[in-house]
């Protein structure tokens, strides 16, 4: 282990994390707030300047760096990250419980967006800013940013790109990592902007419009209203969210194609041609199902359009209370969870292209067990997928599958209704927000007890990062000599 | 395809249901009951013996029979086995409803245990015994019995070996099939004539006996009285069931290994260990969450481990209803349904064989994501597991997730509340019975709607073969020309 890489890149970050909260800080002068405000940041961010000056004091091995450096850097990050992040609404008094901060901290940089809040416009200006940018920040990943703004020529980039950099990966856009982040960035930022000026046109305040465009960019879900977007009641809003929302669970290597004219090849994306096809399935299933229940049908095709794409890119903002609708529909949306959007997106979840992977081999299986002697041949995006990439995505999906059932066992102690502890499980480590039940979208997790809350943290951070760097942070195979 | 060996295998199944009925019928003169009884089996007993007449008159095909034919056989010999099986119920006007009937047998000959009844006390002795004898039938497979007490000679056997015996097949016993179905046999019926003698001497009549016997050797589930085992109040009962489930669940083989002197290696069977371990974890760990709740520890072991025995052997007896315990238990619960008893025993489920080397292929995924340069072997039973077979193993969860995932989604347009609606599938796609929440051990399945009792029937049937079968029966690949 090349401890000395680690302190020095995590001394980095949290001299970044100092940086971003300038932001915040000159929301909370704008604002004119109370001076515990301005000095819950400064305090924060002095720290964060003292403890980085510690850490990248020492002498920086230059040996080469493993894998096993990047998952512990990313992990660790993540983690202390989400900590120093916390402590402004713990020393403002707005979240006075650390646990609480921590909770909707990690929500906040994992994109998660579930909430121990039941009064969100209690907060001040500055943290519900301070809150929402952690979405746009935690997005497209904290350490990639710092990559591409202070460019490495060592190999510690790709390590750690492969750490943080969610869903599997099956070609390469642009050589260089800092170009290809930045330029990523771009998009990302542009696409951001945007969103902002729509959400203008809407009516939104330009504080709510950048807050929502945080949390739609980065697929968060963190609001500004108590009802999330059912506050605004506008059908204009609920669309551009929705739309919104769907763009940026969109693999942004399809953007930089549209962006260097490679128009038809972004199209013929067999990920996004999956990815509409479930979104598409996923509403006539649940109008079907939820028709009656709707004087208008315009008004149930927005409703359904939202909350399907809101779920699906696991964004989790809520425009109707959809854990009143019937169980197919509510199981159709759980299942949504779990899909996530597209590969190389902001969305969570197992991703579009494991999905569809997955669906390829059950049904390559049920034709080799009806012509034994045919060769199956699994094609994705046009290409034969080879076994190994095959098995990644399988121990994948078996390592997911036995950490989602250690999980849903031990929070089940702090429940009483399997749909509310099964959905928590669900909506946290696949950072949607709400669940269904009691952390549904008109419920949140301020009732779970303490433990439980650090529990779903880490299920967070976890999810956000595809698990493996969670496992080898804790694993004491890592730390034995 | 080869039809005309299907129609002349099916032809001599049904030959042997119209045998079958034999039992039932001598119960029914027994008992002096009315008429309607024998009439309703001997009119479907000749009917079984014309169609079978008609089935098996043709000349038979002598080519090769291939996988397809002895899938599409097994598939369709379940299906047709069932609907005659139902009929004596309708006819006799025990169980009018002929989709509660066909629910019933199909949950019968699966070793389900599954039931629409809510009075089970009101049925003939004969009807009760043929819905019990199902359990003893379907047990170790109807076709492989066919086998045993008709030898074939030809290729045929080996592929509805196949299709129809559960479970990963990781070494052979005895060479040939018909000798080693026998001596299989011959353990089976032996160890359910000493379960008869046990429970005769804990005061049960030999007609609660003999059928429970039958329940507890096909690890079906059914009982004669309402409220299952609880309507004995007995310790001595308890405990003669519970350890009887659990030897039930148990590898056959193993015990054939015992017979032949070779106990060493069935004592040193990997499953084995896994199997008495997940028990035990089990147990202890509901002990640990409801022990509040009981005033005897003796009495709380007790129930928890008839309940732990009864679900992970898929058995379904129950002395208990732990629908009301706290959810970490009924989710404990919930999982063992899934594992279910070991491969080549009586038990549905994943099959513990499978489960574990799923949890050794994850847990290797850690190592080599940890050190990627290390390689990483999976080793059961002392044998290190190739790619292929583990590839297999895999291939079936991932074809088991997403029907799994179907159903539950179909099946929640009946129901309103999660835990029901997921644990129904649960129940019966691994062939436990009781579910949790309406289906749970206190309530059952008569409130469905016709079209999901149908459902679940083939549900059941799919679970019992291991879904392929099934898959192939309603592919319309198979049936092109």
């Amino acid at each position: 282990m090349n401890k000395s890489v680690v302190k020095f890149i995590i001394g980095r970050i949290l001299r970044i994390e100092a940086v971003l909260m300038i932001a915040p800080l000159i929301v909370s002068f704008i604002y004119k707030e109370d001076r515990v405000y301005q000095f819950s940041f400064l305090i924060v961010m002095a720290v964060l300047v003292l403890i980085s000056y510690l850490l990248c004091r020492g002498e920086v091995d230059k040996r080469q760096m493993y894998a096993k450096e990047g998952f512990i850097i990313v992990s660790l990050s993540w983690i202390i990250l989400s900590f120093f992040g916390s402590l402004p609404f713990v020393i403002s008094g707005d979240i006075p419980s650390f646990v609480d901060a921590f909770f909707e901290t990690s929500s906040g940089f994992t994109t998660t967006g579930s909430s121990i809040l039941t009064d969100v416009e209690a907060l001040a200006h500055s943290m519900l800013f301070w809150r929402s940018f952690t979405h746009l920040v935690g997005g497209m990943g904290v350490l990639v940013f710092a990559l591409a703004v202070m460019p490495q020529t060592g190999s510690e980039s790709v390590h750690i790109m492969k750490a943080e950099v969610p869903g599997p990966v099956f070609g390469k856009v642009v050589a260089k990592l800092s170009a290809s982040a930045r330029i990523l960035y771009m998009i990302y930022l542009s696409m951001a902007a945007v969103m902002v000026v729509l959400l203008l046109f809407g009516g939104m305040s330009f504080f709510d419009a950048l807050l929502h465009a945080f949390g739609t960019a980065g697929t968060g879900g963190f609001g500004v209203r108590n009802g999330s977007i059912l506050a605004y009641d506008s059908t204009y809003i609920d669309v551009v969210l929705s739309v919104g929302m769907i763009l940026f669970g969109i693999n942004f290597n399809l953007y930089y194609f549209i962006l260097i004219g490679r128009i038809k090849e972004a199209f013929s994306s067999e990920e996004l041609r999956w990815y509409f096809a479930i979104i598409g399935s996923a509403i006539l299933f649940i109008c079907l199902n939820i028709y009656t229940t709707y004087e208008s049908i315009g008004i149930m095709v927005r409703d359904v359009f939202f909350s399907v794409s809101s779920i699906i890119t696991t964004t989790g903002f809520s425009t109707v209370n959809f854990g009143e609708w019937p169980l197919f529909s509510r199981m159709i949306l759980l299942s949504l969870m779990f899909f996530g959007g597209m590969a190389g997106s902001t969305a969570g979840g197992l991703k579009i292209s494991r999905i569809a992977l997955l669906i390829k081999s059950a049904s390559a299986e049920f034709k080799r067990m009806s012509q034994p002697n045919r060769i199956v041949v699994i094609k994705y995006e046009k290409k034969t997928i080879e076994q190994d990439a095959l098995r990644s995505v399988v121990n994948y999906l078996l390592v997911y599958i036995v950490i989602f059932i250690a999980l849903v066992l031990i929070i089940s102690l702090d429940f009483n209704d399997f749909e509310s502890a099964f959905s928590s499980i669900v909506a946290t480590f696949n950072n949607i927000g709400p669940g269904l039940g009691v952390v549904g979208p008109m419920g949140g997790y301020s009732g779970l007890s303490d433990w439980s809350k650090i529990l779903l943290s880490f299920v967070m951070i976890a999810g956000r990062l595809e698990i493996f760097p969670i496992i080898i942070l804790f694993s004491s195979r890592t730390w034995r000599r």
